[in-house]
């Protein structure tokens, strides 16, 4: 693996998940594979999950994680080709980037989308200004548009728990009081259509379709009462409005994932990539009860990402 | 040991004290009792000291510390049980206590006193949930009431330092311009009297008693000249009122230590916990002096968590 | 070496630099010179490169970097000898230095002039407070007037990428937006001075003369073509001024350099310590042409780090 952008980066979905169970069972089996090297783990956004999974995956492996926090440890970064920096911005990402290949052999990177124009954001111009300029095979921590080392870890969870036979799994948009990213959306539909191991439904109120060039594959209904109905997983997420590009259309609380909802499922596990706003987004007692599975998903971050930079040190 | 959040949850403070010296004379004694494990060390308030101690110690113990300050590199967590989240936190306590308990084999966490209610902080609200939710021993890096690790060190510095004889130990209040957590002197006033190897004394103005249920046995007075008489040991430091819960009622200058004060100890030992306000809490004349032992103090919380880190290893 | 503060604490700048190509070309050839040695690097001031390259040349010499954000993660120092803390400070320096002498077996640090008070900031206050009370050796990670681990990695770089015979090295001002530390400036001149192997011009407007004790030794002018005519080398820097300390004199725009400035120099090889605001102190189509060598320099900065912690640890 030369790169981990996204499932089309991926040529087997099946055998790195299969790879990342082993190291589950086998944290320390490759613990010399990264000896003598340098991932730079870069963050231009918080994260807590993906940082320690990250960090703790490159340590079973034995490569040094090396962390920065780009805003708050240095500066903030230009992504305008041609820009005057005459501004609030201190360092251009073509600069940086070139610096961060003369000091790692990996290079992984959190940028989150600006919001301020869809084509940009969906272009994925900062991830490609890394790719371009640092010449270091690059992972995503979570980008403009995708958040592939969570869905990963979504697929090697669903892997473990699913029932015999073809899994129904669903993915709800939830509400949310703030204008969300549609990364993890958007990479679960493209990982779960890429994996073809589950009959998928997405489902959401008018107004929140996603991309289809993710989503296609899957049935996509309004109808969430519809959705839900015999599914084993139910993904839970917010995302705000890809046609009016990052608007808040809708705040109605039933469509919020409560005991309830569950009825009429296949006793499903519940899921959600956290951090989760409780009783907004998902109810207390869902979180708190049998069918949540949210806290072993998180935990499968660390064998995501263990399989993924040993695919990228072996490559 | 399974946790340490006072002093309650050692069984005896000498044996811990001996190891701890142990310790400082042979770091690397025990550096590969920790191999292959990890603690996390989450610092919802700024930390120097303990920090570096703790990290320094886990390294010594070949255990591999990884740092997350959960406010600037991370975001606002909420603590209220049934919390509707539709304000500025963004995650539960619960969620990411669960999360850490995924990801790591012992957790070390900062979490300071809210000030909003006392029955709150004195119940360690925080303390407990992530104890209970993380499922990990939890060692306590100053808590809402608390500061087990700053009290261990403070009694190996006594340890050290005393004369011959049962040496007379005076804690008192220090003026300070903020409203400052009880945790320190709680602390040391809990270990000291669990130790039960000095003659201890508090001292402060009028409106500053502190909980009985930490100070109950030492002998308490509004006259810190008398309390000075024939002292070994000085410890200085401010508090707010508990009573008045947080409120600052006092700034009276002359409780500020300086060399006249020290004049009728028996050529005391200063110490305070660091960082102190020169000259608001502490005299530059008496830090810069012959009896301030306060830099090595500091150095001794290395060997404190070294000690509790081995204990809780070999648990 | 007993510390790295300045070119004053290099005996012989060549042997230097010939020790930091070996390690170059062999970067773990000394990996376990610093086996159970910690350097803590304390940054109060934002900082990228000089912290990564500094903890990757720890790590290469088997010396655990420990790093802390003395702002951000801890709280606002106070440097004025007899302070009465009663502001926005927290800890003294004098107090934090100390303590970090216990913790650690060298220590490096970054702090920039506060340019409050020109006195203060050239007579490198804050650092010499911790020397003086850390009572270890310390390296600079930049200063108030200095910036020596950047100077060494501009000397080894140009050893690199010298013609033969005695090259001519031009350092030019270049307008910016903001008042610009003259760090970097001073502390090129200096090492420039005392290598002794190029023939040296500094060029800028007037009102911009650097600290004579620096530059004495350069050629000065204010005709910035002139300087270029021959140059091997452009070091392109903007610094405020030092006779109207701090001041912004002059934004014009004709000192940036672009393409056609290089017309008349001998296909000068163009440097810049970063970060650099492009289109503003340089412009882009230097910075992305051939003449550029910045990428290149900037990774140096390991080897000069890596070259001065093997000195000081074999004091």
């Amino acid at each position: 693996m030369q790169k981990f952008l996204s499932a089309h980066d991926v040529a087997d979905i099946e055998s790195l998940v299969n790879k990342a169970l082993f190291y589950k069972s086998n944290p320390l089996s490759d613990s010399s594979l990264g000896a003598g090297k340098r991932i730079g783990c870069i963050f231009m956004n918080p994260s807590m999950r993906t940082r320690l999974s990250t960090q703790i995956a490159a340590k079973n492996l034995g490569i040094e994680p090396i962390l920065l926090n780009a805003g708050s440890e240095g500066w903030a970064l230009e992504f305008e080709d041609d820009a005057i920096m005459n501004g609030t911005t201190v360092e251009h990402i073509k600069d940086a980037a070139r610096v961060f290949g003369q000091y790692f052999d990996i290079l992984a990177v959190r940028a989150f989308p600006a919001f301020k124009n869809r084509e940009d954001d969906y272009s994925e111009h900062i991830m490609k200004q890394i790719v371009k300029y640092s010449g270091l095979p690059v992972v995503s921590l979570e980008s403009a548009t995708l958040h592939p080392l969570q869905s990963l870890a979504d697929i090697i969870t669903m892997t473990e728990k699913k029932p015999a036979g073809r899994p129904k799994v669903v993915l709800t948009w939830a509400p949310h009081i703030k204008s969300i990213p549609h990364c993890v959306a958007n990479s679960f539909a493209q990982w779960v259509n890429k994996w073809d191991k589950a009959d998928f439904v997405i489902t959401h109120p008018e107004g929140y379709d996603l991309d289809s060039s993710f989503t296609s594959g899957a049935q996509i209904t309004h109808n969430q009462k519809e959705a839900l109905e015999g599914a084993d997983f139910v993904y839970v997420k917010n995302w705000s409005s890809y046609n009016d590009y990052g608007a808040v259309l809708n705040t109605d609380t039933s469509w919020m994932l409560t005991n309830a909802h569950l009825e009429n499922t296949n006793d499903a596990k519940v899921m959600h990539c956290l951090p989760v706003r409780r009783n907004i987004e998902l109810s207390g007692e869902v979180l708190d009860g049998p069918n949540s599975i949210v806290t072993h998903q998180a935990g499968n971050r660390v064998w995501a990402a263990q399989a993924v930079l040993s695919e990228i040190l072996k490559a």
